[in-house]
């Protein structure tokens, strides 16, 4: 079976002053690899014209397809297009349908009063060479290039028409280009073990897979995402080879598995608390408003979540979630009663099947011999049940609320469960 | 002067499938070129031998520094320390500093029951030929070689590990090893306007700018951050030279300036409560907790922030908030009426002296003909004064709760300001 490869070259020197994280190139590879073609190779060079075209020529002799992104914007230096033009051998040429476009933005979406600036109207300007691509999101079109049989797209580094301009118009062309090989995921989600752990489970599992079949580690703060992929000549059997392995995969890892879709632990929360029509409320302390966050990440959310009270002070603790004065001067703001009070008083509160509620250290001040840093309590309750968790955490702040987040969502998840 | 160049080499077949996001290599580039060095280029290869083979020879051959991350876990396959030592002519030998290391962390602090997994141990072995640097956070070591004059350095990919080993190990070997150029960096961080009018703003000053002297702009759900980057032989004299360009950027914005540091919203914001010895509370609907996320992001954000109510049900925006039933039902949850009302409920419950409120409709869906999807109304009160302002966003979830809550952070800034 014939491999497709393809670079990703990404243009720009805010990403090699590392002032920008390039999120692009994982979206991008993710796209490619689900429709079959693999990423061998990632590169980042700054608006730099020897160093853009090094990339072009480089990349053009290892891959099928050379992905190019950034560079187009307004305020770009305007290096990459004229580079372009030279490179495929063509000259600037304003394109009225892409003219139309951004004066149809500018007028009718944006709403921006005055005349359009110049640097707004050269976004019009293409490669007489390259076919158009349409950004509906933006005024950077996309452009696709063709050369020594090898296929260039330059596409806007912006996020969001980024993604549009690869949905619609690049997959579309490269499956009609190129006949794809058939690409199979399945993901088993586990949470509360690390990496090594996991792998110990699956120390003789994977080593026994076929050549063709890859197992991919994914761990995101106290989870282990697993996906194992497959390629064949034909979707189905593909799917039916691929099928026992990821059955013993989920068997291996059954006392930690939350998922077996690609899905968040927020998603999963969510599909249970839907699914058996209970709500949901938050009390959250040390994780400020981030529980919360991400559940409403989640279109719909609002069909099973009532809301949270984010209790930073105490006087909220007590006044809002009637958490016992006497509780907070005794046994700590940080404590398995407090926590549990304000757990109870979320669930009254707002009214709800569920409530789950957060309080501890986060750091990097505010640690006690008793109670160090990354100290965290949390209560998962329903009217008849409670359940209480203690974590120990030893890293900075923003991770110590990243992992306390999960953790929560997970003994939630396991309460739920337990519960019905 | 002479420019210090680099390479970034990140291993891992995740980044290619974009499983994960390189976050690493931003961070290593701005320590990098905090130091002087100038990235030029950043490399992403798949854990294939050939594949970071020839990456070693080519970013080795263009690169004074290179800087390899990745491939190095407990569940990396075993391709890249063997390569390491091939590649630079040494064999695995265990080191007994790093093995003590291990298991202490095993016994000590990760406070792991039964023996320590062999795959664990293994991170103890090295090449015989490199420098072992302490990771102090993990249990893989970084490695530096030196080749033809070239300085490679391999470190873990776990970013808290590697930024440990960045801070404490990598960039002070590397100020010992060259004698860098002086890099002065000043910014200035707009909002309320986009990358283009900024840059209109611009037009004349960007031009005019010293070859030596560079403007990064830096957009970031609707704020500009505006970096001007100087580089010489001797620091006070670059820092004297830059102040002026600086002082005329600041004016040139100054209608949007928020900060003229390198801090975020929520930052500035936070700062000014503490000056002013003032409290704070959110009501958040659209944004669910997001707001309040942001604050409490920040360390010591306690002094000045009480908390939030997340009033995703109207229930919450009733029985918690105190927003009447009859705005509820003639006006709606998305309307001026209703978040001024939530606002000021949550002042009065929280105590504080100002309150921040958002509402709106995030989408996909909820969006109606006369309240299409990307509505948002935000309100920002004390006792004796109220403000409103309303957003019509077009992007997708997740885009349109960031921008809701960086205008929102931004909209109280301002009254804060008016306020005083």
């Amino acid at each position: 079976m014939t491999t497709i490869n393809a670079s990703i070259i990404t243009i720009g020197d805010e990403l090699l002053i590392g002032q920008t994280i390039d999120t692009n190139s994982a979206f991008i590879a993710q796209e490619l690899n689900k429709t079959g073609i693999w990423v061998h190779r990632r590169v980042a060079v700054g608006d730099v014209y020897a160093d853009i075209r090094l990339a072009l020529d480089e990349e053009g002799s290892r891959s099928d397809i050379i992905i190019i992104t950034g560079g187009l914007g307004p305020t770009a230096d305007d290096i990459t297009k004229p580079l372009l033009c030279e490179y495929f051998g063509g000259k600037l040429v304003v394109n009225e349908k892409v003219l139309a476009h951004v004066k149809h933005l500018f007028e009718k979406v944006f709403r921006r009063p005055g005349p359009i600036l110049e640097r707004n109207l050269k976004q019009a300007e293409v490669p007489d060479v390259c076919t158009v691509l349409h950004n509906a999101r933006g005024t950077a079109p996309g452009m696709l290039f063709k050369k020594d049989g090898k296929i260039f797209i330059s596409l806007p580094g912006v996020p969001h028409e980024m993604k549009g301009l690869m949905t619609n118009e690049v997959i579309p062309r490269l499956q009609e280009a190129f006949t794809m090989p058939a690409v199979v995921h399945q993901t088993a989600f586990t949470a509360g073990q690390g990496e090594s752990q996991i792998a110990e489970l699956l120390k003789d599992f994977e080593p026994a897979l076929p050549p063709h079949i890859k197992l991919a580690y994914l761990p995101n703060y106290g989870m282990v995402k697993l996906r194992l992929t497959s390629r064949g000549e034909n979707k189905e059997e593909t799917e039916k080879e691929l099928a026992p392995y990821f059955d013993r995969l989920q068997e291996l890892v059954k006392d930690f598995l939350v998922t077996n879709k690609d899905e968040t632990l927020e998603q999963v929360v969510g599909h249970l608390l839907k699914m058996k029509g209970k709500t949901l409320a938050t009390a959250e302390s040390c994780t400020g408003g981030y529980i919360a966050h991400l559940i409403t990440s989640i279109p719909g959310s609002s069909a099973y979540f009532n809301g949270t009270v984010v209790s930073y002070a105490n006087t909220i603790k007590e006044n809002v979630l009637g958490v016992k004065h006497d509780t907070l001067e005794t046994a700590g703001a940080v404590s398995e009663e407090t926590v549990l009070q304000m757990a109870k008083g979320a669930l009254e509160l707002m009214n709800t099947d569920y409530a789950l509620a957060t309080s501890g250290i986060m750091g990097p001040d505010g640690g006690t011999p008793e109670k160090p840093v990354g100290t965290v309590w949390i209560a998962a309750v329903t009217k008849e049940r409670t359940e209480t968790l203690q974590l120990h955490l030893r890293f900075d702040r923003q991770r110590n609320i990243m992992l306390t987040a999960n953790a929560a969502l997970n003994f939630l998840r396991r309460f739920i469960l337990a519960n019905s």
